[in-house]
């Protein structure tokens, strides 16, 4: 078994107890249009009043991300947390604090809030300049979010490119005994980076086999872990690098055009864990991005870009080389 | 005299040459908006084609820059920089990212744009629940830059407070010798922080004869320099980590709630100082900081907020309590 | 009064209740050695068992901390902090590991200790490359520590230069009511930065008056604050921070060769206060900075140096050019 | 074939033309003592004099690093690099001090330099309580270096021990064509990380097999990148945070106890090289720590601890348990 930790039992950030997730996919093939956001919410029904532990690390700085300089310095989460296309934050901002402005009458008297988006370039398969999506659909991405979700091309995936092939949400968790209790970890990411050749699929470097065509790493990939484990901001900020372990388990160098950064939070509010017992923690951060960008990859389909171009899913190109996949699930 | 280098002939951030300032002022008593937009243009007419080395430095994360993260890893911008209120960052994104991809049709094909957009809450003075800048606004804060420009309550200074009295935009240069040629270091500052008691000027600490009653500090500063010194990235941060001894100049301690950030640009692009000359640079840096908030709080005028009170300027209350302002430009 | 917080009884570091400072003065005129070791010791008798949260922060980099990374990371110490002479770290740092060493039979069974060595340059008056310092002094400096101790040019701080004058220790404490509990908060320097020029005491600009000769901003200050404030290490990071601008408020922009670090510990082990009550510690740690500054150039007595050259202290140069003095106990 | 890029003559840090390598190994069974220092010269007889364009990343920070901060700050090193065990930080400091002293009169006159000293903890074999090297050996480690060295248990390396197997010294290289010309990429670890049954080689996860006991992720790492590359101190920092994910290719997750640090120079003082142009060379870091990593594993030996204890080598760990391990060189 390649896996060290046990799944959660839905094996995606809905493992953690109250953290919701929804996707608004916004598909206009007419006009080129394959774009969308996901929205993930930590537990309760207002983040601002009831704020959690946070932290976020910059991997490589190639992006846009909203928000997080102030979770840098305070260590703290206080609004939903949206992903979608590069042109599309400032539409995605302001329908982030209309949501949490109509949640919250204190919100601006006098203190404001930080929104968090985080995004990747979609330009590949969606026509990214027409800025097809609008502050509306934010809101519908947040609306829509429910203890479950499905992955690969939907939401902020739906026009993702990741090692070359169709790229998207992926999602996993895992289970860990810390002290007697049971917690869950669990990472989502919007994967859209990484050159074919240098896929690693549970180790084995099956990239060479699968390449089509040169392609450059780029894109970028964003990833949150949500956790429900008792640690201080300084800890998590100790998880969030370890993303990078995880996506280098999968083969990327963390191409110079790739924006690369981690998002953590927690549903704790005391901390208690102390330094010494975070390997396994940390292990099983490495172990559940590497799962989630995998499955970002096998839980897909292939797509028709806007220029016309198909980005082959995994599956279809693995069946066209002959190459034989790994079973994530059981290998 | 109490400065140390000589003042550029306009003594603002125009004096660097080529660099551009707009604003766009949004009144409406009626409805209790009292906000705006400034934008600085870098100088030519395609920041994205032509880029410049830039730094950015956080001195207090209270507060939600848009851009900061790829500056600091690519040490360049590539866009305007807007200024607005705490807000209104979605909707001033959309309006420079309209701009951008309106003058530059290879944005998003593939690579995307990093736009530039920094706040401060303008929440005691504009009822910044209201959101009452669009896009469009953006766009004619950046069509309005010119060589010159106002300082005080205009643009995104129009409902700022600082040191409890009547805050906004502010701005300086200095004209400096190195290695025998001539440049000119700028700032502007956005200037909203501060309680009235810690207030110094040119080393006085007049706050306490000024204070009418407690106020706490809170509200930001967000500082933007801008030069035509051969810096390259690295040095340009050991500049913007320089703002925050300007800052201090004026009695500030940088206050929990002020969220400080720091921008940096240079217009040459082939760095060629070496560190050991960067002294009178540091101290220009500290000086030009100092004097531009110290600006944004004589160039000003008292203001009511959309509440009914009334944030009164530097000079007003000044003659209120007695108490004789020193002159900034000739003391 | 220009304080605004109360001064603790000493009004230096030793406030802090159990925080011991011991000084070794190593003085040999006929080899031109003028240099030291000071020791600030945390409370109680074993700082490896019983670890302190803690945070350092590097405010310019010109300087050759030992022991910071390992506090960034997991934001405590576990060892006394030496100061020193720059070209003696190796042999503070042996020094101190023989006393831990000694004082703990676990420390390399099998996890090693953090030691905590700074420095500064006291090559204007002590010949440094003799290189004089062994480890015996560094034990010696350890084991003289008491609750109370001398400042000026003593210890680590016995050849420093500070403005042009003379430098070296100069420590100050404050007390402060938080959530109905007193505490106290002190800081000691070791100062040898700055050009006479830029000083200002209690705001006034005295440097130009107090200048004989031209002398370049170089040196270093290192910066230790110590508290009982129930903080954690993200808190202790954000007073760190605060230190340039008490550093500002005397005058020095923080030169290019001017290495400037802060490093603070509380003795309290459970962090409990919120940030949105941080503002009073922030004004005390710039006030506490700024006074332990100006005492390290008051409590002081001019210095001949290896060479030959006289360093003056402030009040000597006061007289000689007729300055008068403010006085930092009443003023 | 695994790897992607050619591999320099030597294969190891000496490739980059005049970087050459020491080795002080100390080993006196009868005391426990199995220890030493490794020396890294940057080209020339100078590097005070004649500086190198540098920079430094901390990956986790549970490590004793000395002269970092100013890399961070600065961009460059002005001195050898010494490997050594945590506890002989001091004493290498002053051997290394002693030798650039007497190397370059105006050290000290008044600008003093900036020691580079790098440790892991080689206390499972080592007795590292005796503290056994002195500054002498530091003088020896550095007049020894030569333009080629020998790998595995002997120098710093003497006394690691990696994956729960003999680790030490490893160094591979790679030669790069960039804008049509030819340069050449090394590095060297001191490899001391790391539990067993995370090991992977060239993407196999061997470590289940190779297991015998249950080790924890403990000890550090230390890399140096050497080249010629014509990159500035930003770019080689982008190169640093790559080592990361050469790490994470060998299976560790980088436990909470591993000091893990990269320090990069390049012997180029022109910088040249575009951002975009860097995807190839990130690879190359990548790749080049991998190999130097596994090197230190099958150069290797097994030996016997202070303790009585054996560390057994790769192969002789592989050979007990049955694994056929892949061929470094043709794999």
């Amino acid at each position: 078994m390649y896996w060290f930790y046990k799944k959660g039992p839905k094996n995606n950030l809905c493992d953690v107890p109250g953290v919701r997730v929804g996707h608004l996919t916004l598909e206009d093939p007419s006009r080129g249009v394959h774009t969308g956001i996901t929205a993930i919410l930590p537990p309760g029904d207002n983040p601002y009043r009831d704020k959690f532990i946070a932290a976020s690390h910059r991997i490589n700085g190639f992006g846009k991300p909203l928000g997080l300089d102030q979770v840098r310095e305070l260590g703290e989460i206080e609004s939903p947390i949206l992903l979608t296309n590069t042109l599309s934050i400032g539409d995605a901002c302001r329908g982030l604090l209309d949501y949490m402005i109509d949640l919250d009458p204190t919100i601006g008297r006098p203190t404001t809030i930080n929104p968090l988006v985080l995004e990747c370039n979609d330009g590949n398969i969606n026509d990214i300049r027409l800025m097809a999506l609008e502050p509306g659909h934010a809101l519908e991405a947040i609306q829509s979010a429910r203890e479950d979700f499905d992955q690969g091309s939907l939401g902020a995936g739906t026009g993702m490119v990741c090692y070359g092939l169709k790229g998207g949400i992926g999602s996993a968790s895992r289970v860990l005994e810390v002290q007697d209790k049971t917690y869950t970890l669990g990472a989502l990411v919007l994967a859209n980076f990484g050159s074919t050749q240098d896929l690693c699929i549970l180790g084995q470097k099956l990239g060479p086999d699968l390449v089509q065509e040169e392609t450059e790493d780029q894109g970028s990939i964003v990833t949150i872990l949500a956790t429900d484990l008792p640690l201080d901001s300084r800890q998590l900020l100790r998880l969030c690098k370890r993303v990078q372990s995880g996506i280098a388990r999968t083969g990327s160098f963390s191409g110079h055009g790739s924006g690369e950064f981690a998002l953590a939070f927690t549903s704790c509010p005391n901390p208690s864990i102390q330094d010494p017992d975070l390997n396994p923690i940390f292990r099983a951060t490495v172990e559940v991005v590497e799962e989630s960008i995998l499955k970002s990859l096998y839980l897909n389909q292939s797509k028709r870009a806007y220029s016309g171009k198909v980005f082959q899913s995994l599956q279809d190109r693995a069946r066209n080389r002959g190459v034989i996949l790994p079973d994530l699930a059981t290998d």
